[in-house]
C-alpha cells in the first residue's frame, strides 16, 4: 500500500488536531484514527470518525442519565446479557465510520449489506487510478471439490507462476486500454507510443472508458455503520467460508471492534464466533448422548451431512 | 421540566467531563451536550453524542484522505449543490443521539420513522412514573372543519377549562389505577385509604398494570439517527400539518441542526422548508403566466382544491 | 371478535371473487383470504395478499428462469440448506401481506420491527371505537420474582376478579370521557345524561382527545412483510420470554406460515424454534462431557446463571 | 437478447400454466409475466411476480376491509392526493419481484438502492457466461465538458468505431483470459490452441478467475421491491442526469409501473416527472415576476448557475 505524498500529508494534519469533547472517547481507537491499516496488496482500512464505545451500550439498554453503570463488571455482566439473548437495539448505539480501499468484486458482495451508508468514489466523475489487486502465489488455488463455491487446494508453484502472469497481463493490457480510451497520451504510449488524442479527439467519456476495468480494479469508499451492523458483517465474513479477500478486510474490523469497545468484542467472540448453533435434531442427539446412549448416523435422524458436521462440532472423531 | 437531584448530577457530572479527541469537533454542539432542553410540560430533548460535521459531508461526497475542503465557501458551495440535486448519501454521514421525553401518542407517530436506532425505556421492566402530558389552555381547539385530520378554532376560555379539568381528572385517575394494579400503597390511598397490597397480593404484572395508563403519559428513549434522515423527520414534522405535540419537538431539533451543521442547516432552509415542489400541471400554469397569459381556475387543467393552493404558493390573490 | 355486518359484506365479496393468474398460488392460503383469524378477545389477523411460495424461495436462490427445482425432496434440501447456513436473502423473496386489530401497547412492541411497511388507522382522522383489550382471569398474573420483566404466579381467583373489575372500570370511564372530548352526546349521557355539546362546543379535535384512551385500546393495520423478517418476528415474539398478548399474534402468524410456505416452516422449526445456541464457553462444556469428563459449575468456566440455562438446554438434572 | 432453448422452454411452460386465484389481479401485467423485456445489446427484465393494484394503494391508506373505494374516480383522487402530500406508505403496500440481466457496472449502481431485496447470480459458485456488453456506436461520446461526470458529442463515425474495435478486443481477450483460468479447453484453444489443463491442472477457483471479468460483463439477479421505492428508483435512474446505461433499465420499469398501477403512474407523472421543486429564493423570484416586476441576475439573489436553471424551467429565454 502506498500513498500519495498529498495523502500522507493529509493524514498527518488530522492526527496532529486534537480539541476537547465531552463526547465519549476511546484513546485506544484515538490512536488509531486517521491511519490506513493495510490489507490485500494495495488496499486499506482507515477509521475515520466513531461515536459511543461500551458504556454506550449500557447507558441506551438503560435508557440513563449517566454513563454506563457504577462498575466496570456490571457493564461486562449487561453487555454479556444482552448479546447472550440477542437484545441487538443497544448495539446500535455505537456507530463508526471507515474509509476503505478495495477491488471491485470485493466491494460487490460488501454492499450487500444494506444497513450502512456508502460514498463512494465516482468513475463517472473522476478517473480510475488506484491499481487493481495482485494476489499473492500462495492465494493461487483451485476450485474446491467438495464446496462448490470455494478454494480448494493451491496451485502448484509452476502452475500459479503461469496464473499470476496471465493475470498480470490481462490487468496490464486492461488498464491501458482504459488510459487510451481516455485519450490519455500516457495510455497511448504504453500501446506503442502513437498519439492518442488525434485518434479519438477528447476521449471516451469515463463512465463508458470504465466498462474495460477488471474486476480485480481498486475503489474507495467512505462507510458507516453501526456497530450490532459491523458485528453481523464480521460474523458472516471472517466465516472460514467467506472468500480469503473479503475476510482480510473483516479480519481487519475485528481487531478495529477490539481497540474500540473490548467489552462487546470479547462477548462477540464468545456468543457469536466461537458458539455454535445446533438444529432441534441435533440438539436431541446431544441430549441423549449425554443420557448415556450411543447414537449412531442412522438412528440420529439426520442428513448425513448434517450428521458430520454434529459430530465435528462436537468433537468426536469421525467415522469410517 | 423536573429532573430528579440524582438525574441533573449526572448530567453535571457528564458535562465537567472533557478529553482531547482527533476528531470533528462542533463547539456550539459540545455547548448544548447532556443539557435537557425542555418541550411541552414535562418532555425534553437531550444531545448525548454526534459524529461529523459540516466538513465531514464534504469529506464524504469527495472520498477524500483529508478534511472537507480548503475554504469555507467551496464547502458551502457543494453542501448546495449536494442539497439542491438531492444527492442525500453524503448527509448520511453525520450521526447524532438523542435522549428523549415525550407522550406516548407522539412516540407512535415519531416511530413511523424507521430509518433510526432506538431504545424506549420498558414499562415491563420498570414502572412508568413521568407522569402524563397535560396541554396548555390556548392548545385546546376543535376539530378542523377543513381540514379532516387537524385542529380548528380555539375552545372558548370557559370550554377549555372544562376539557382541561376533565382531562386532568382522566389523568388523575388513571394513573391511581396503574398504582392500585401495582400493589403500591400510595396508589390505593389516592383511591380511598384502603391497603389494597392485602387485596391483590404481590401486584399485577407491570406488562399487564400499564394496560390502563393513557396515551397522554409519557416515556423516555434514545434515539439515534443520520444527519439526511434527521432533516427528513424535520421537513415532515415542523410542518404545519403536522400536529401541535410532535412539531414542538421538530423545531428543537431544526435548532438542534442549525447548532451542529449550519452549512446544510441553511441549505435545507431554502431547498426544503422555504422552497415549493410544483407539479407538471402547475408548472404550466406558471410558464403561460409568465408569458403573459391570463390563467383561470377552468383553464388552468388543475382540480379546485390545487388551483386554490397554487395560487397561495405563488401569492396571487384568493379569487371571488 | 364481532365485525359489523358491512365489514362482513365486504369480506364475503371478496372471498367471492376469483380471477385466474399465471403466478404461485397456494391454494391453502387461498382458503384463510380475506377472513379474520380471531387472536385475544376482539383482535384479529387477516390475510390480505401474498407474493410467492416454497418454489420461490428455491428459484431466486437459484436465480432460476423457472420454477423451483425438478422434486419436491430437492427444494426441501436446498431450503433446509440456506436455513441452517443462514443465507436469508431467498426468503425475502415472499411477501404477506396483513390486516390486523391489535390492542396498542401491542402495537407498541410490534412496530419495534422495522423492516416492514405499515398503514395504521388514524385517530387523528377518524374516531377509535374498537374498543380496548380485557384480558381472561386466567392471564392475571402478578409481576414475576426471577424475570423483572415477565409474569409470575396467577392472581389468586379473588384478586383475580377484583383486578378486572378495576380494569373494566377504568376502560369504561376512559373511554366515556374520550366521547366527551369529541361532543358526542353518547358520551356525555353515559356520564349522567346531560347534553355535552351545549358545554363544550363543537367537541375537542380528535388529535387532542384520543389521549385519555388506555394503551388497552385497540387499533387497526395494514402490514406487510417479506418471509425472512417474518420468521425473525415469530422467532422472537412466539419465545416464551415474550409477552402473553403479542405471542398470542405470533402463534397465529406461525400457523399462516405453516400454510403458505410449509417446507420453510418446517426449515423454521428444526433450525431456529426448537434449535439452540450454543456459547463458545458453553461448546467446549459439551465436548469435554461427551469425551466421559465430569464437569462441574466451578470447572465449567461458566457463570451461575449460564450454567443452570445450559443444564437445563441439555436436559441434565438440576444440581443440589 | 438471445435465451436457451431451455430457459425459453421454461418460461413459456410458466405462461401455459394459469390458476384462480382471490388476490388482486392486473389482466394487463399478467400478459407481460415471464416474458423478457429486451434492454440494450443482451440485458433484459422478466416481471416474476407482483402483489397488489391501485386498489391496494387505497385500501391500505384506508386501512379497509374491502377493495379501495366505490368508484374509479375516488380512487384517482385519493392517489393523486397521497402522491401529492408525499403520503408514501400506502405505496408500499405493493410489490413486484423482476428477473434482471445487466452488466457489472450498471448493477453497481443499482444496488446503492438499498430498499430492495436481491438474489445475484454468483460466480463463486457458477462460470459467468453471459457476455459483455458492447454499445451501439452512436452510444460512444466525448466526456461532457459542462458536466463532469455525463457524456457529451458523440464520437465522429471513425473514432467511434475505432473504439468499439477496442472495446471488442479487449472483451474478447478478458473473456478468454477468463475461461483459460478456469482450465476450459476452449479458453485455451481461443488463445492458439494448446491444451491448458496439462498447465494449471484443475483450473483456478471461479471465485478467483472471475477477477480479469471486465465491468461491461452481463449478470443476472433476482430483484423484489415495493411500489415507493420502484418510482424514487426510477425518479432518481430515468432522470437525464443519469448514465444511459441504467436509464435504459428505468423506462423499462416505467413502463411496467404504466400497465401495473396506471393511476399511481399518471400521478407519479404529473407531481414527480414532469414537477419541479423551487427553492425558497427561487420561489420569491417567481412571485415578483408574477406581481410584475422584473427582475434580472444579480437582483435575483441566486447564483449564476441556479439564476440560469430557473429560466430554463420557467420557459424564459436565455439570457445574453
Amino acid at each position: 500500500m502506498t500513498l500519495s505524498a498529498e495523502a500522507a500529508a493529509e493524514i498527518a494534519a488530522q492526527r496532529a488536531t486534537e480539541a476537547p469533547t465531552r463526547r465519549a472517547v476511546v484513546p485506544a481507537l484515538e490512536a488509531l484514527l486517521y491511519e490506513p491499516m493495510p490489507v490485500l496488496d494495495q488496499g486499506f482500512v482507515r477509521v475515520v470518525d466513531y461515536m459511543g464505545d461500551d458504556a454506550a451500550v449500557v447507558q441506551a439498554a438503560r435508557v440513563s442519565y449517566g454513563k454506563g453503570t457504577k462498575h466496570v463488571s456490571n457493564d461486562r455482566g449487561l453487555i454479556n446479557y444482552l448479546m447472550r439473548h440477542r437484545h441487538t437495539t443497544p448495539f446500535e448505539m455505537c456507530e463508526i465510520k471507515l474509509h476503505v480501499k478495495l477491488p471491485i468484486f470485493v466491494a460487490r458482495q460488501w454492499i450487500r449489506h444494506r444497513t450502512a451508508s456508502v460514498n463512494e468514489y465516482s468513475a463517472r466523475y473522476s478517473v480510475l487510478d488506484d491499481g487493481s489487486y495482485r494476489p499473492e502465489l500462495a492465494q493461487l488455488a483451485a476450485q474446491a471439490v467438495t464446496n462448490r463455491q470455494g478454494r480448494g487446494a493451491p496451485l502448484d508453484p509452476a502452475a500459479a507462476q503461469a496464473v499470476r502472469d496471465r493475470l498480470d497481463e490481462a490487468t496490464a493490457s486492461a488498464e491501458a486500454t482504459y488510459r487510451w480510451l481516455l485519450g490519455d497520451p500516457e495510455g497511448a504510449e504504453a500501446e506503442g507510443g502513437e498519439r492518442i488524442d488525434a485518434e479519438i479527439g477528447p476521449g471516451l467519456s469515463r463512465e463508458l472508458a470504465r466498462m474495460v476495468l477488471p474486476l480485480a480494479s481498486y475503489t474507495q469508499w467512505y462507510w458507516k455503520i453501526d456497530l450490532h451492523n459491523l458485528l453481523h458483517f464480521i460474523a458472516l465474513r471472517a466465516d472460514p467460508h467467506a472468500q480469503h479477500e473479503i475476510r482480510a478486510y473483516a479480519e481487519v474490523l475485528a481487531r478495529i471492534v477490539e481497540q474500540w469497545v473490548p467489552l462487546t468484542a470479547a462477548a462477540f467472540r464468545d456468543y457469536r464466533v466461537e458458539g455454535a448453533a445446533l438444529s432441534g435434531k441435533g440438539l436431541q442427539v446431544v441430549r441423549r448422548m449425554l443420557a448415556g446412549e450411543t447414537v449412531d448416523a442412522a438412528g440420529s435422524g439426520l442428513a448425513a451431512r448434517e450428521w458430520r458436521e454434529l459430530r465435528i462440532l462436537l468433537g468426536l472423531p469421525a467415522e469410517d
